[in-house]
């Protein structure tokens, strides 16, 4: 009884930027309380519109809509195709067109519910939208969670690339309840798992091998683990996007295994991987190329890929040509001038940018997967 | 000779809005230096992007690329339909479509070269392409050069909205050279001149009658009172940016006459009026409101009148009926909560926010001019 309590108990965690500053909100059994949180955060707003997606609305739309209404909101809804094959310009488009016939006002919020792909084109609509209105994040999928709710990075993808039209646009308040986990597709938590491990691999040894050693409870969504795992992971990237909010400098570390996973993602055109499942693929692309080079101790790339493994995760990059994987990383927005940057391993635990990697490394690499 | 040189001599106005400040630059014959400032400000940069449209370009496109590819720039180019009627999410899509294939990085500039149609959608691309990349306008209309080139509000319309989609972006530079005044359209110098008094309507009664004295050498473009008239709306403008960057407060007095205006542009379906006619005619709209609500001095709208006649702007609504009016205006983004805030005037020379206005006084109002 005691336990249940403390489970209840909401951890907050603050994102101080200035005024663009708010509060990360993890709570088990909260989505409830959404409405009212809301109305002491916007006390003069009416209305506002929730984004969500035609997986996640089914299960959580009603309870947030009630919240809300509760709260004395007026409550528009929009809902978009599940998947990052929708991540558009043109979804983005529609949304606009829904904020525009609901005559949403600057000072009416959109919130999103839903995961990484509801979180950045919604985030992307509101940062346009009038020219920016406040959003909330109420991320509905670990990896959402632990990764893309905070920090402010909004985007829709294009055929030439991810993530490549967006801003940098914080939102009012991140509200986590992990009890929406208990209806997220194995392979979806999975997904959630390479980000949160992925932290360990940046920064933290021992945390990435308390995720691997965990594993299995993990995946059966331990009440305990999970939420200490979601805290670890947001306070990373709230201290991190503190430092460099707009990625000039340390930020990007936290791209490890992006350039690849984003190229892997974009030549099976956003229908075959997860982005997850993309980024767990490319860390140990990052790992190999880090121990080729002599950046990374020996065996680095074998410690990635077993704890990978531990988490059910692909480890293995879809064949295709050199010149196509390079065509594909060219347009990432990592790039300076016409250089490909890429975030490599020292060892787990220790990441840095390398600004000095040739094509040719990258042929090499990719031939050693033939 | 000496005043020759004088005119030659550039005047330089910094916006200081911390990392985000920038220089407006001023100068008679300067268009063929662009490429040295930007070589000068981009150290780094290899390539850049211009965006003009198709009535610019065969103009002022072959000098500004000459004057970029002699300091080292390799010159991407994009150039759009003429008019507000293209200011919209499909043209800025196109124009993302074209940074993409440039594979522009996130440190290469865009160069808005045109009126505030390109200003606006280029910084709008410039706000968005990899969540953000620099831009330069060089504004070849009036009213670009002496208000929506600086400031750094970025937008596109939508059916139901001018300007409803954009972002608060900032430009790196702000390149004037009146000179290019010269093949302006007459009617685009008089819309560019509605702006112009503008200014002296919210906060100088002298300067605006010294516009509408000056009418006649104004429109014959007299150097001196021409580069005059544009430093001073410069600094006007960027005293009030620096005040109030993202329009919570007191910037939201420029939009004098645009409630209006832009009602009158989206009714008209962006094909009938310039933004400064619409402008003209929704500022002495203002000012007769102003009277009616016993806000502004008697005479007030005649004053009005007068100065925008001498400067051959109209001044009379085209015939909507009040509903399309308020329907119109519903979307306007100044809106806050169900209300329209108005712009309304006391005087000549002295404007203030009026949130009381009732949806029964505008149409009072429009019925006047029936």
């Amino acid at each position: 009884m005691k336990d249940n309590n403390n489970m209840k108990k909401p951890d907050i965690y603050r994102v101080a930027l200035d005024e663009r500053s708010y509060d990360i909100h993890l709570q088990s059994a909260s989505l409830h309380q959404l409405g009212a949180a809301m109305r002491d955060l916007f006390p003069h707003a009416e209305r506002c519109m929730v984004i969500s997606n035609d997986v996640v609305a089914p299960l959580y739309l009603n309870v947030v809509k009630e919240s809300l209404e509760a709260s004395l909101w007026q409550v528009f809804e929009y809902i978009v195709e599940d998947g990052e094959y929708f991540k558009t310009v043109d979804t983005w488009s529609k949304i606009m067109d829904a904020l525009m016939d609901a005559r949403l006002s600057r000072n009416e919020p959109i919130v999103a519910l839903g995961g990484g792909v509801v979180g950045d084109m919604s985030g992307f609509a509101a940062a346009c939208y009038r020219r920016g209105i406040p959003f909330v994040q109420v991320p509905t999928t670990l990896l959402a969670q632990v990764d893309s709710s905070v920090g402010g990075k909004t985007a829709v993808s294009h055929p030439h690339g991810k993530n490549m039209i967006g801003a940098f646009y914080q939102p009012r308040l991140v509200w986590i309840d992990p009890d929406v986990l208990q209806t997220l597709e194995a392979k979806q938590l999975r997904a959630g798992l390479a980000e949160v491990i992925k932290y360990g691999a940046i920064w933290d040894g021992d945390f990435f091998h308390a995720i691997e050693r965990d594993a299995q409870a993990l995946l059966a969504l331990d009440d305990t683990l999970v939420k200490q795992a979601i805290l670890a992971c947001c306070r990373y990237k709230a201290e991190i996007v503190m430092q460099d909010e707009t990625e000039q400098g340390a930020r990007a570390l936290l791209n490890l295994g992006h350039t690849f996973g984003h190229a892997i993602e974009a030549m099976t055109h956003y229908t075959v991987y997860l982005h997850g499942e993309g980024v767990a693929i490319g860390m140990c692309m990052a790992a190999r190329l880090s121990e080729q080079l002599d950046y990374a101790l020996k065996g680095t790339e074998k410690s990635m890929v077993k704890a990978l493994q531990a988490l059910d995760l692909p480890v293995t990059p879809p064949e295709f040509t050199a010149s196509a994987w390079l065509d594909a990383m060219g347009h990432d927005k990592k790039n300076v001038g016409s250089r490909i940057r890429y975030v490599l391993l020292k060892k787990i635990g220790e990441a840095f940018m390398a600004e000095d990697v040739k094509n040719q490394d990258i042929e090499v690499l990719i031939e050693s997967y033939i």
